[in-house]
Protein backbone atom coordinates (compact mmCIF):
# COMPACT_ATOMS: atom_id res chain seq x y z
CA UNK A 1 0.00 0.00 0.00
CA UNK A 2 1.42 3.64 -0.72
CA UNK A 3 2.58 5.78 1.75
CA UNK A 4 3.35 9.48 0.95
CA UNK A 5 5.92 11.29 3.98
CA UNK A 6 7.21 14.37 3.87
CA UNK A 7 9.80 13.80 6.54
CA UNK A 8 13.03 12.76 6.53
CA UNK A 9 12.63 11.28 10.11
CA UNK A 10 9.56 9.42 8.97
CA UNK A 11 11.67 7.89 5.66
CA UNK A 12 14.03 6.34 8.09
CA UNK A 13 11.65 4.71 10.16
CA UNK A 14 9.25 3.18 7.18
CA UNK A 15 13.14 1.87 5.86
CA UNK A 16 14.42 0.23 8.63
CA UNK A 17 10.95 -1.36 9.11
CA UNK A 18 11.28 -2.66 5.52
CA UNK A 19 15.15 -3.60 6.30
CA UNK A 20 14.12 -5.61 9.23
CA UNK A 21 11.83 -7.73 7.09
CA UNK A 22 14.65 -8.22 5.24
CA UNK A 23 13.69 -6.32 1.72
CA UNK A 24 16.14 -4.95 -0.44
CA UNK A 25 15.67 -1.15 -0.92
CA UNK A 26 15.49 0.79 -3.86
CA UNK A 27 15.49 4.39 -4.50
CA UNK A 28 13.88 5.98 -7.81
CA UNK A 29 14.97 9.41 -6.92
CA UNK A 30 13.15 12.23 -9.39
CA UNK A 31 11.58 15.80 -9.55
CA UNK A 32 8.12 14.76 -10.19
CA UNK A 33 5.57 15.59 -13.13
CA UNK A 34 6.25 11.72 -13.57
CA UNK A 35 5.31 9.90 -16.42
CA UNK A 36 6.34 6.82 -18.55
CA UNK A 37 10.28 7.45 -18.11
CA UNK A 38 9.71 7.21 -14.65
CA UNK A 39 7.59 4.48 -14.43
CA UNK A 40 10.15 2.63 -16.51
CA UNK A 41 12.41 3.11 -13.73
CA UNK A 42 9.72 2.75 -11.11
CA UNK A 43 8.94 -1.36 -12.99
CA UNK A 44 12.64 -2.04 -12.59
CA UNK A 45 13.05 -0.51 -9.32
CA UNK A 46 9.77 -3.19 -8.54
CA UNK A 47 11.56 -5.98 -10.25
CA UNK A 48 14.34 -5.96 -7.81
CA UNK A 49 13.67 -4.78 -4.76
CA UNK A 50 11.18 -5.73 -1.86
CA UNK A 51 10.36 -2.27 -1.04
CA UNK A 52 10.53 0.34 -3.65
CA UNK A 53 10.82 4.47 -2.37
CA UNK A 54 10.16 7.32 -4.67
CA UNK A 55 11.61 10.86 -3.83
CA UNK A 56 9.87 13.80 -5.56
CA UNK A 57 11.90 17.06 -4.79
CA UNK A 58 12.48 19.73 -7.25
CA UNK A 59 15.93 20.62 -5.80
CA UNK A 60 17.00 24.50 -6.29
CA UNK A 61 20.81 23.86 -5.73
CA UNK A 62 20.85 22.36 -9.49
CA UNK A 63 18.97 25.24 -11.31
CA UNK A 64 20.58 28.09 -12.44
CA UNK A 65 19.49 31.64 -11.60
CA UNK A 66 18.06 31.65 -15.65
CA UNK A 67 16.27 28.28 -15.09
CA UNK A 68 13.08 27.20 -15.09
CA UNK A 69 12.76 26.50 -11.33
CA UNK A 70 9.51 28.30 -10.82
CA UNK A 71 7.84 27.06 -14.53
CA UNK A 72 8.65 23.74 -13.96
CA UNK A 73 5.80 21.55 -13.86
CA UNK A 74 4.62 20.26 -10.54
CA UNK A 75 1.47 17.53 -10.27
CA UNK A 76 1.62 15.72 -6.77
CA UNK A 77 -1.54 14.16 -7.45
CA UNK A 78 -0.88 12.88 -10.64
CA UNK A 79 2.58 11.58 -9.43
CA UNK A 80 0.39 9.50 -6.52
CA UNK A 81 -1.54 7.79 -8.85
CA UNK A 82 1.32 6.99 -11.27
CA UNK A 83 3.19 5.83 -8.04
CA UNK A 84 0.34 3.95 -6.99
CA UNK A 85 -0.05 2.26 -10.03
CA UNK A 86 2.77 1.08 -10.66
CA UNK A 87 3.52 -0.48 -7.35
CA UNK A 88 5.01 1.77 -5.28
CA UNK A 89 5.55 2.05 -1.53
CA UNK A 90 6.93 5.21 -0.20
CA UNK A 91 6.73 8.30 -2.06
CA UNK A 92 9.39 10.76 0.02
CA UNK A 93 8.22 14.34 -0.68
CA UNK A 94 9.86 16.89 1.36
CA UNK A 95 9.58 20.60 1.66
CA UNK A 96 12.76 22.78 0.50
CA UNK A 97 12.54 23.26 4.48
CA UNK A 98 13.19 19.77 5.30
CA UNK A 99 15.94 19.28 2.89
CA UNK A 100 17.97 22.85 3.40
CA UNK A 101 16.28 23.63 7.05
CA UNK A 102 19.50 25.58 6.74
CA UNK A 103 22.05 27.04 4.75
CA UNK A 104 23.80 24.35 2.33
CA UNK A 105 27.85 24.97 3.40
CA UNK A 106 28.76 20.95 2.25
CA UNK A 107 28.90 20.24 -1.48
CA UNK A 108 29.72 17.28 -2.98
CA UNK A 109 30.93 18.09 -6.40
CA UNK A 110 32.36 15.59 -9.28
CA UNK A 111 35.46 17.26 -10.66
CA UNK A 112 36.19 16.62 -14.65
CA UNK A 113 32.85 14.68 -16.16
CA UNK A 114 30.97 17.68 -15.20
CA UNK A 115 32.71 19.94 -17.02
CA UNK A 116 31.46 19.38 -20.49
CA UNK A 117 28.09 18.77 -22.48
CA UNK A 118 25.96 19.79 -19.95
CA UNK A 119 28.23 21.35 -17.25
CA UNK A 120 29.42 23.45 -19.76
CA UNK A 121 25.76 25.59 -20.26
CA UNK A 122 24.77 24.46 -16.79
CA UNK A 123 27.29 25.76 -14.45
CA UNK A 124 26.53 24.52 -11.15
CA UNK A 125 24.06 22.25 -11.98
CA UNK A 126 25.39 19.06 -11.55
CA UNK A 127 27.35 20.34 -8.06
CA UNK A 128 23.05 20.68 -6.58
CA UNK A 129 22.67 17.25 -8.24
CA UNK A 130 25.43 15.61 -6.92
CA UNK A 131 24.87 17.20 -2.99
CA UNK A 132 20.88 16.22 -3.40
CA UNK A 133 21.85 13.06 -4.57
CA UNK A 134 23.72 12.26 -1.30
CA UNK A 135 21.63 13.85 0.29
CA UNK A 136 19.16 11.36 -0.53
CA UNK A 137 21.38 7.88 -0.32
CA UNK A 138 22.13 9.14 3.20
CA UNK A 139 18.07 9.75 3.92
CA UNK A 140 16.66 6.89 2.50
CA UNK A 141 20.04 4.07 2.38
CA UNK A 142 19.18 2.38 -0.68
CA UNK A 143 20.44 -1.05 -1.90
CA UNK A 144 20.16 0.03 -5.17
CA UNK A 145 19.02 3.42 -6.99
CA UNK A 146 17.63 4.24 -10.23
CA UNK A 147 18.50 6.81 -13.00
CA UNK A 148 17.56 6.92 -16.55
CA UNK A 149 20.17 6.51 -19.47
CA UNK A 150 17.93 9.90 -21.34
CA UNK A 151 19.90 12.07 -18.44
CA UNK A 152 23.38 9.86 -19.11
CA UNK A 153 26.02 12.63 -18.13
CA UNK A 154 24.08 13.11 -14.78
CA UNK A 155 23.83 8.83 -14.97
CA UNK A 156 27.79 8.73 -15.83
CA UNK A 157 28.40 11.87 -12.96
CA UNK A 158 26.57 9.64 -10.24
CA UNK A 159 28.66 6.48 -10.94
CA UNK A 160 31.28 8.21 -10.45
CA UNK A 161 30.67 9.67 -7.46
CA UNK A 162 29.10 6.52 -5.65
CA UNK A 163 32.71 4.83 -7.04
CA UNK A 164 34.63 7.73 -5.40
CA UNK A 165 32.97 7.95 -2.24
CA UNK A 166 32.21 4.45 -1.47
CA UNK A 167 28.41 4.78 -1.13
CA UNK A 168 27.54 1.18 -0.22
CA UNK A 169 24.58 0.81 -2.70
CA UNK A 170 24.21 0.02 -6.62
CA UNK A 171 23.33 2.28 -9.55
CA UNK A 172 20.76 0.90 -12.10
CA UNK A 173 20.45 2.95 -15.21
CA UNK A 174 17.55 2.08 -16.78
CA UNK A 175 16.82 2.39 -21.21
CA UNK A 176 15.26 5.92 -22.29
CA UNK A 177 11.33 5.36 -22.93
CA UNK A 178 10.58 7.31 -26.17
CA UNK A 179 7.29 8.16 -28.05
CA UNK A 180 5.85 6.71 -30.70
CA UNK A 181 7.93 9.09 -33.47
CA UNK A 182 11.46 8.24 -31.25
CA UNK A 183 11.24 11.72 -29.16
CA UNK A 184 12.84 11.03 -25.51
CA UNK A 185 10.08 11.47 -22.58
CA UNK A 186 11.02 14.55 -20.18
CA UNK A 187 9.19 16.49 -18.14
CA UNK A 188 9.78 19.24 -20.03
CA UNK A 189 8.30 18.04 -23.20
CA UNK A 190 5.00 20.10 -21.90
CA UNK A 191 6.78 23.24 -22.47
CA UNK A 192 6.70 22.59 -26.37
CA UNK A 193 3.65 24.38 -28.55
CA UNK A 194 2.83 22.40 -31.13
CA UNK A 195 5.04 22.99 -33.97
CA UNK A 196 7.73 22.87 -31.46
CA UNK A 197 6.62 19.15 -30.43
CA UNK A 198 6.64 18.36 -34.10
CA UNK A 199 10.15 19.92 -34.39
CA UNK A 200 11.42 18.35 -31.33
CA UNK A 201 11.63 14.56 -32.97
CA UNK A 202 14.91 16.34 -34.82
CA UNK A 203 16.94 14.84 -31.96
CA UNK A 204 15.70 11.60 -32.86
CA UNK A 205 16.32 11.48 -36.18
CA UNK A 206 19.75 12.93 -35.46
CA UNK A 207 20.98 10.37 -33.41
CA UNK A 208 19.67 7.28 -35.05
CA UNK A 209 21.23 8.76 -38.65
CA UNK A 210 24.51 8.76 -36.43
CA UNK A 211 24.26 5.60 -35.03
CA UNK A 212 23.38 4.19 -38.76
CA UNK A 213 27.34 5.56 -40.04
CA UNK A 214 28.79 3.95 -36.97
CA UNK A 215 26.60 0.65 -37.45
CA UNK A 216 27.94 1.14 -41.32
CA UNK A 217 31.48 1.13 -40.68
CA UNK A 218 32.06 4.95 -39.81
CA UNK A 219 34.60 5.26 -36.96
CA UNK A 220 35.57 8.85 -37.25
CA UNK A 221 34.05 10.73 -34.26
CA UNK A 222 34.42 14.12 -36.74
CA UNK A 223 32.28 12.38 -39.25
CA UNK A 224 29.63 11.01 -37.05
CA UNK A 225 29.40 14.18 -35.20
CA UNK A 226 29.53 16.10 -38.20
CA UNK A 227 26.20 14.24 -39.40
CA UNK A 228 24.92 15.13 -35.72
CA UNK A 229 25.65 18.99 -36.43
CA UNK A 230 23.90 18.64 -40.47
CA UNK A 231 20.62 17.13 -39.13
CA UNK A 232 20.24 19.65 -36.30
CA UNK A 233 21.02 22.50 -38.84
CA UNK A 234 18.33 21.70 -40.88
CA UNK A 235 16.07 22.10 -38.46
CA UNK A 236 14.43 25.67 -38.47
CA UNK A 237 13.40 25.79 -34.80
CA UNK A 238 16.15 23.83 -33.57
CA UNK A 239 19.23 25.87 -32.12
CA UNK A 240 22.16 23.62 -31.12
CA UNK A 241 23.45 23.49 -27.61
CA UNK A 242 26.06 20.83 -28.19
CA UNK A 243 26.83 17.38 -29.81
CA UNK A 244 29.58 15.51 -29.32
CA UNK A 245 30.86 12.13 -29.56
CA UNK A 246 32.00 10.81 -26.21
CA UNK A 247 33.99 8.04 -23.99
CA UNK A 248 30.69 6.33 -21.94
CA UNK A 249 32.32 6.65 -19.10
CA UNK A 250 34.74 9.22 -18.91
CA UNK A 251 32.71 12.08 -20.76
CA UNK A 252 35.91 13.12 -22.64
CA UNK A 253 35.46 13.47 -26.71
CA UNK A 254 37.10 10.33 -28.92
CA UNK A 255 38.35 10.62 -31.74
CA UNK A 256 37.92 7.29 -32.77
CA UNK A 257 35.22 5.31 -32.36
CA UNK A 258 35.89 2.30 -30.39
CA UNK A 259 33.99 0.53 -27.44
CA UNK A 260 31.09 1.86 -25.80
CA UNK A 261 30.89 5.53 -26.33
CA UNK A 262 27.87 8.03 -26.46
CA UNK A 263 26.20 10.00 -28.98
CA UNK A 264 24.94 13.17 -27.20
CA UNK A 265 22.77 16.12 -27.98
CA UNK A 266 21.58 19.21 -26.34
CA UNK A 267 19.45 21.47 -28.62
CA UNK A 268 17.01 24.22 -27.66
CA UNK A 269 13.35 23.66 -29.50
CA UNK A 270 12.25 27.26 -28.97
CA UNK A 271 12.60 28.35 -25.20
CA UNK A 272 13.03 25.23 -24.10
CA UNK A 273 16.14 23.17 -24.14
CA UNK A 274 15.91 19.00 -24.52
CA UNK A 275 18.68 16.46 -24.19
CA UNK A 276 18.71 13.13 -25.71
CA UNK A 277 21.59 10.50 -26.33
CA UNK A 278 22.09 7.00 -27.74
CA UNK A 279 24.43 4.68 -26.11
CA UNK A 280 26.55 3.06 -29.10
CA UNK A 281 29.27 -0.28 -28.58
CA UNK A 282 31.46 -1.32 -31.23
CA UNK A 283 34.10 -4.15 -30.72
CA UNK A 284 36.39 -4.14 -33.85
CA UNK A 285 37.58 -7.50 -33.38
CA UNK A 286 40.52 -7.39 -35.90
CA UNK A 287 41.66 -3.79 -35.33
CA UNK A 288 44.60 -3.72 -32.40
CA UNK B 1 39.50 -10.25 19.88
CA UNK B 2 41.40 -7.63 17.78
CA UNK B 3 41.10 -8.12 14.05
CA UNK B 4 43.19 -6.09 11.65
CA UNK B 5 42.40 -5.70 8.02
CA UNK B 6 43.33 -3.39 4.94
CA UNK B 7 40.20 -4.58 2.75
CA UNK B 8 36.89 -2.62 2.57
CA UNK B 9 35.44 -5.25 1.25
CA UNK B 10 36.37 -7.04 4.85
CA UNK B 11 35.21 -4.30 6.60
CA UNK B 12 32.12 -4.10 5.24
CA UNK B 13 31.48 -7.96 5.86
CA UNK B 14 32.93 -7.35 10.03
CA UNK B 15 30.47 -4.75 10.36
CA UNK B 16 27.66 -6.48 8.76
CA UNK B 17 28.07 -9.12 11.48
CA UNK B 18 28.31 -7.02 13.90
CA UNK B 19 25.64 -5.18 13.30
CA UNK B 20 23.55 -9.04 13.12
CA UNK B 21 24.26 -9.44 16.59
CA UNK B 22 22.84 -6.01 17.27
CA UNK B 23 25.61 -4.02 18.48
CA UNK B 24 25.75 -0.15 18.08
CA UNK B 25 29.39 0.95 15.69
CA UNK B 26 31.55 3.25 16.76
CA UNK B 27 34.18 4.53 14.71
CA UNK B 28 37.08 6.52 15.31
CA UNK B 29 39.08 7.59 12.30
CA UNK B 30 42.96 8.35 12.72
CA UNK B 31 45.80 8.60 11.20
CA UNK B 32 47.55 6.47 13.74
CA UNK B 33 50.80 7.40 15.44
CA UNK B 34 47.91 6.67 18.04
CA UNK B 35 48.81 8.41 21.95
CA UNK B 36 46.77 8.78 24.81
CA UNK B 37 44.39 11.14 23.00
CA UNK B 38 43.41 8.91 20.47
CA UNK B 39 42.95 6.38 23.66
CA UNK B 40 40.58 8.78 24.75
CA UNK B 41 38.34 8.62 21.70
CA UNK B 42 39.00 4.69 21.49
CA UNK B 43 37.26 4.33 25.43
CA UNK B 44 34.65 6.81 24.44
CA UNK B 45 33.47 4.95 21.88
CA UNK B 46 33.95 1.24 24.07
CA UNK B 47 31.89 3.17 26.89
CA UNK B 48 28.90 3.64 23.81
CA UNK B 49 29.48 0.81 21.51
CA UNK B 50 29.09 -2.83 21.07
CA UNK B 51 31.94 -2.76 18.12
CA UNK B 52 34.32 -0.58 17.67
CA UNK B 53 36.42 0.80 14.65
CA UNK B 54 39.76 2.26 14.39
CA UNK B 55 41.06 3.25 11.08
CA UNK B 56 44.31 4.17 10.11
CA UNK B 57 44.96 6.02 7.30
CA UNK B 58 47.60 8.84 6.51
CA UNK B 59 45.62 10.35 3.96
CA UNK B 60 47.57 11.89 1.28
CA UNK B 61 44.45 14.22 0.39
CA UNK B 62 44.48 16.71 3.14
CA UNK B 63 48.02 17.52 2.82
CA UNK B 64 49.26 20.10 1.27
CA UNK B 65 52.89 19.88 -1.40
CA UNK B 66 54.84 21.74 1.22
CA UNK B 67 53.24 19.79 4.11
CA UNK B 68 54.57 16.61 6.15
CA UNK B 69 53.19 13.57 4.42
CA UNK B 70 56.12 11.41 4.00
CA UNK B 71 57.74 12.61 7.34
CA UNK B 72 54.41 12.07 9.38
CA UNK B 73 55.08 9.42 11.98
CA UNK B 74 54.01 5.57 11.33
CA UNK B 75 54.14 3.21 13.98
CA UNK B 76 51.84 0.18 13.03
CA UNK B 77 52.87 -2.21 15.24
CA UNK B 78 52.63 0.51 18.83
CA UNK B 79 49.22 1.35 16.85
CA UNK B 80 48.13 -2.03 17.19
CA UNK B 81 49.16 -2.94 20.41
CA UNK B 82 47.05 0.49 22.03
CA UNK B 83 44.34 -0.97 20.23
CA UNK B 84 44.24 -4.58 21.57
CA UNK B 85 44.95 -2.76 24.95
CA UNK B 86 42.21 -0.35 24.62
CA UNK B 87 39.75 -3.21 23.69
CA UNK B 88 39.28 -2.15 19.74
CA UNK B 89 37.56 -4.75 17.69
CA UNK B 90 38.51 -3.91 14.29
CA UNK B 91 41.53 -1.91 12.81
CA UNK B 92 41.00 -0.59 9.10
CA UNK B 93 44.23 0.16 7.74
CA UNK B 94 43.83 0.51 3.95
CA UNK B 95 46.51 1.53 1.41
CA UNK B 96 46.59 4.58 -0.59
CA UNK B 97 45.31 2.48 -3.65
CA UNK B 98 42.73 0.52 -0.98
CA UNK B 99 41.39 3.74 -0.42
CA UNK B 100 41.70 5.84 -3.79
CA UNK B 101 42.54 3.06 -6.33
CA UNK B 102 41.41 5.43 -9.31
CA UNK B 103 41.97 9.19 -9.52
CA UNK B 104 39.38 11.07 -6.42
CA UNK B 105 37.53 13.23 -9.07
CA UNK B 106 35.00 13.35 -6.22
CA UNK B 107 35.38 15.96 -3.49
CA UNK B 108 33.22 16.81 -0.34
CA UNK B 109 33.78 20.20 0.33
CA UNK B 110 32.15 22.61 3.68
CA UNK B 111 32.14 25.78 2.35
CA UNK B 112 32.89 29.13 5.24
CA UNK B 113 33.58 27.05 8.04
CA UNK B 114 36.85 26.13 6.39
CA UNK B 115 38.02 29.19 5.00
CA UNK B 116 39.70 30.41 8.11
CA UNK B 117 41.54 29.77 11.25
CA UNK B 118 43.45 26.15 9.91
CA UNK B 119 41.45 26.82 6.38
CA UNK B 120 43.13 29.92 5.62
CA UNK B 121 47.03 28.71 6.16
CA UNK B 122 46.34 24.55 4.81
CA UNK B 123 44.23 25.46 1.56
CA UNK B 124 42.74 22.12 0.72
CA UNK B 125 43.23 20.25 3.60
CA UNK B 126 39.79 20.41 5.02
CA UNK B 127 38.34 19.35 1.85
CA UNK B 128 41.09 16.37 1.85
CA UNK B 129 39.80 15.73 5.78
CA UNK B 130 35.88 15.81 4.66
CA UNK B 131 36.47 13.69 1.49
CA UNK B 132 38.09 10.94 3.16
CA UNK B 133 35.87 11.40 6.30
CA UNK B 134 33.08 10.63 3.66
CA UNK B 135 34.49 8.03 2.34
CA UNK B 136 35.06 6.38 5.47
CA UNK B 137 31.50 7.13 6.94
CA UNK B 138 29.86 4.89 3.86
CA UNK B 139 32.90 2.20 4.31
CA UNK B 140 32.06 1.73 7.92
CA UNK B 141 28.89 3.17 8.03
CA UNK B 142 29.01 3.66 11.93
CA UNK B 143 26.14 4.88 14.80
CA UNK B 144 28.46 7.29 16.24
CA UNK B 145 31.54 8.68 14.76
CA UNK B 146 34.52 9.91 17.15
CA UNK B 147 36.60 13.26 17.06
CA UNK B 148 38.65 15.11 19.13
CA UNK B 149 37.95 18.59 20.55
CA UNK B 150 41.79 19.42 19.92
CA UNK B 151 40.97 19.88 16.29
CA UNK B 152 37.99 22.38 17.07
CA UNK B 153 37.99 23.37 13.16
CA UNK B 154 37.67 19.78 11.93
CA UNK B 155 34.91 18.71 14.61
CA UNK B 156 33.10 21.42 13.59
CA UNK B 157 33.10 21.29 10.08
CA UNK B 158 32.63 17.10 10.12
CA UNK B 159 30.03 17.95 12.60
CA UNK B 160 28.46 20.48 9.79
CA UNK B 161 28.93 17.89 6.69
CA UNK B 162 26.59 15.76 8.70
CA UNK B 163 24.07 17.61 9.39
CA UNK B 164 24.05 19.35 5.71
CA UNK B 165 24.47 15.82 4.05
CA UNK B 166 22.27 14.18 6.49
CA UNK B 167 24.95 11.12 6.95
CA UNK B 168 22.54 8.75 9.28
CA UNK B 169 25.29 9.00 12.29
CA UNK B 170 26.41 10.94 15.32
CA UNK B 171 29.73 12.95 15.93
CA UNK B 172 30.81 12.93 19.52
CA UNK B 173 33.40 15.23 20.90
CA UNK B 174 35.86 13.87 23.11
CA UNK B 175 37.79 16.62 25.51
CA UNK B 176 42.06 17.13 24.42
CA UNK B 177 43.86 15.28 26.71
CA UNK B 178 47.46 16.95 27.52
CA UNK B 179 50.95 16.37 29.17
CA UNK B 180 51.04 17.14 32.84
CA UNK B 181 52.47 20.55 31.47
CA UNK B 182 49.41 21.21 30.46
CA UNK B 183 50.73 20.70 25.74
CA UNK B 184 48.15 19.21 23.89
CA UNK B 185 49.01 15.87 22.99
CA UNK B 186 49.48 15.29 18.71
CA UNK B 187 51.20 12.68 16.78
CA UNK B 188 53.61 16.07 15.69
CA UNK B 189 54.99 16.66 18.81
CA UNK B 190 57.33 13.96 18.61
CA UNK B 191 59.07 16.34 15.80
CA UNK B 192 60.04 18.90 18.82
CA UNK B 193 63.50 18.88 20.26
CA UNK B 194 63.67 19.12 23.86
CA UNK B 195 63.76 22.82 24.23
CA UNK B 196 60.96 23.05 21.56
CA UNK B 197 59.26 20.70 23.73
CA UNK B 198 59.56 23.13 26.49
CA UNK B 199 58.82 26.21 24.73
CA UNK B 200 55.79 24.47 23.10
CA UNK B 201 53.63 25.17 26.34
CA UNK B 202 53.26 28.53 25.56
CA UNK B 203 49.99 27.36 23.85
CA UNK B 204 48.33 25.95 26.90
CA UNK B 205 49.65 28.94 28.89
CA UNK B 206 48.37 31.50 26.93
CA UNK B 207 45.36 29.48 26.47
CA UNK B 208 45.10 29.70 30.37
CA UNK B 209 45.71 33.36 30.78
CA UNK B 210 43.16 34.46 28.11
CA UNK B 211 40.08 32.09 29.48
CA UNK B 212 40.96 33.25 33.45
CA UNK B 213 40.14 37.26 31.95
CA UNK B 214 36.77 35.24 30.57
CA UNK B 215 35.83 33.89 33.92
CA UNK B 216 37.00 37.24 35.75
CA UNK B 217 34.27 39.11 33.59
CA UNK B 218 36.19 40.52 30.19
CA UNK B 219 33.56 40.13 27.37
CA UNK B 220 35.99 41.92 25.11
CA UNK B 221 37.00 39.36 22.09
CA UNK B 222 39.70 42.25 21.39
CA UNK B 223 41.33 42.16 24.84
CA UNK B 224 41.34 38.82 25.25
CA UNK B 225 42.94 38.22 22.03
CA UNK B 226 45.29 40.74 22.44
CA UNK B 227 46.34 38.50 25.91
CA UNK B 228 46.89 35.45 23.51
CA UNK B 229 48.94 37.16 21.28
CA UNK B 230 51.17 38.97 23.73
CA UNK B 231 51.88 35.28 25.45
CA UNK B 232 52.61 33.75 22.10
CA UNK B 233 55.15 36.96 21.45
CA UNK B 234 56.69 36.22 24.92
CA UNK B 235 57.94 32.77 23.90
CA UNK B 236 61.39 33.04 21.79
CA UNK B 237 60.63 30.00 19.99
CA UNK B 238 57.31 30.68 19.32
CA UNK B 239 55.92 32.18 16.08
CA UNK B 240 52.64 32.41 15.59
CA UNK B 241 49.79 31.41 12.59
CA UNK B 242 46.54 32.68 14.38
CA UNK B 243 44.94 33.35 17.32
CA UNK B 244 41.22 33.50 17.43
CA UNK B 245 37.75 33.98 19.47
CA UNK B 246 35.26 32.17 16.98
CA UNK B 247 31.92 31.27 17.37
CA UNK B 248 32.08 27.47 18.71
CA UNK B 249 29.62 26.11 15.91
CA UNK B 250 30.07 29.03 12.96
CA UNK B 251 33.99 29.76 13.32
CA UNK B 252 33.25 33.29 12.76
CA UNK B 253 35.17 35.70 14.81
CA UNK B 254 33.31 37.89 17.61
CA UNK B 255 33.41 40.93 19.44
CA UNK B 256 31.20 40.72 22.07
CA UNK B 257 31.98 37.26 24.24
CA UNK B 258 28.87 35.66 24.68
CA UNK B 259 27.60 32.13 24.32
CA UNK B 260 29.59 29.03 23.39
CA UNK B 261 32.79 30.39 22.31
CA UNK B 262 36.63 29.19 20.89
CA UNK B 263 39.72 30.43 22.47
CA UNK B 264 41.77 28.94 18.97
CA UNK B 265 45.61 29.18 18.50
CA UNK B 266 48.24 27.92 15.84
CA UNK B 267 51.22 28.23 16.49
CA UNK B 268 54.89 27.19 14.98
CA UNK B 269 57.50 26.51 17.52
CA UNK B 270 60.66 25.60 15.19
CA UNK B 271 59.64 24.18 11.83
CA UNK B 272 56.41 22.30 13.62
CA UNK B 273 52.90 23.70 13.69
CA UNK B 274 51.03 23.06 16.48
CA UNK B 275 47.22 23.69 16.76
CA UNK B 276 45.24 23.90 20.44
CA UNK B 277 41.80 25.46 21.64
CA UNK B 278 39.65 26.02 24.87
CA UNK B 279 36.30 25.92 24.63
CA UNK B 280 34.45 28.79 26.89
CA UNK B 281 31.04 29.02 27.61
CA UNK B 282 29.41 32.15 29.27
CA UNK B 283 25.92 32.62 30.13
CA UNK B 284 25.59 36.63 30.94
CA UNK B 285 22.48 36.25 32.48
CA UNK B 286 21.54 40.19 33.08
CA UNK B 287 22.35 40.94 29.36
CA UNK B 288 20.31 41.58 27.02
Amino acid sequence: MLEVTSSIAEVRRKVAMARIKGLTIGLVPTMGALHQGHAALIDAARARCGYVVVSIFVNPLQFGPQEDLKRYPRRPAEDEALCREHGVDLIFAPSDEEMYPDRQLTIVEVLELTRGLCGASRPGHFRGVTTVVSKLFNIVQPDVAFFGQKDAQQAAVIRRMVADLNFPLEIAVVPTVREADGLALSSRNVYLSPEERKAAVVLYRALTKAKEMVEKGERSAAAVRRRLLETIAAEPLAELDYAEVVDYDTLEPVDFIDGKILLALAVKIGRTRLIDNFVVEVRDELRK
